[in-house]
């Protein structure tokens, strides 16, 4: 079980992947966030693996230059599992979706799997 | 891929196994509702499979008779997950708890695992 701390490390850690276009330090941060055959899956976008991963978050880059992801609520923590909720902005300031991700651990504290449900439905730029 | 009707009747199966006091009924509501190996986990309950399932609700009842669960809000599906809100209130109206419950399902739409987050937490009478 991990400590709270370690749990908002692994958050942080979770949106830089998503935010990060470097590709070296986006393919780290996503094995250090994610278990080997860890999984992300919400209502457009999926991926398995870290490479599945990384070829999704580069994908989702790529299509949309500059809108990062932000965690905007406490996370919500109990047994293995974890639920925090995130807006996604666009380089100029308006927000073009929201959502909430839940996610299963593993032992060692990483992401198992992520699912994504959208709060507010992307506006897309 | 379930229609929406079947999710929405698989949902009001679930709530209704959580409200059900007759033994033989909500052992029928549960069996449709989980699948063999089902599970439920949230921060204060947890069941596996139909007994364990059949368990963890029957204490719940003798623990706290009277209290009923009822869905709050629309369900949000995308793929094989749902995630729908709740209000658990006492029988003369007071809401005792609020949640959201996440789920995967199985092919032939049946609850695999159900994960409950509490949005507002017990405040039991």
């Amino acid at each position: 079980m991990q400590t709270i701390d370690t749990t908002t490390a692994l958050v942080d850690r979770y949106f830089a992947a998503w935010n990060t276009t470097d590709a070296a330090r986006r393919t780290r941060l996503i094995s250090e966030a994610w278990t080997d055959d860890g999984t992300y899956l919400d209502p457009v976008m999926s991926g398995s693996g870290h490479s599945g991963i990384e070829a999704m978050i580069a994908g989702f880059q790529a299509q949309f230059p500059g809108l990062q992801f932000h965690r905007n609520a406490a996370i919500d923590a109990h047994n293995d599992h974890l639920r925090f909720s995130w807006v996604l902005v666009a380089p100029d300031g308006p927000v073009i979706a929201a959502g909430t991700d839940v996610t299963v651990l593993s032992s060692g504290n990483r992401l198992r799997s992520v699912t994504g449900f959208f709060d507010q439905a992307p506006v897309l730029p």
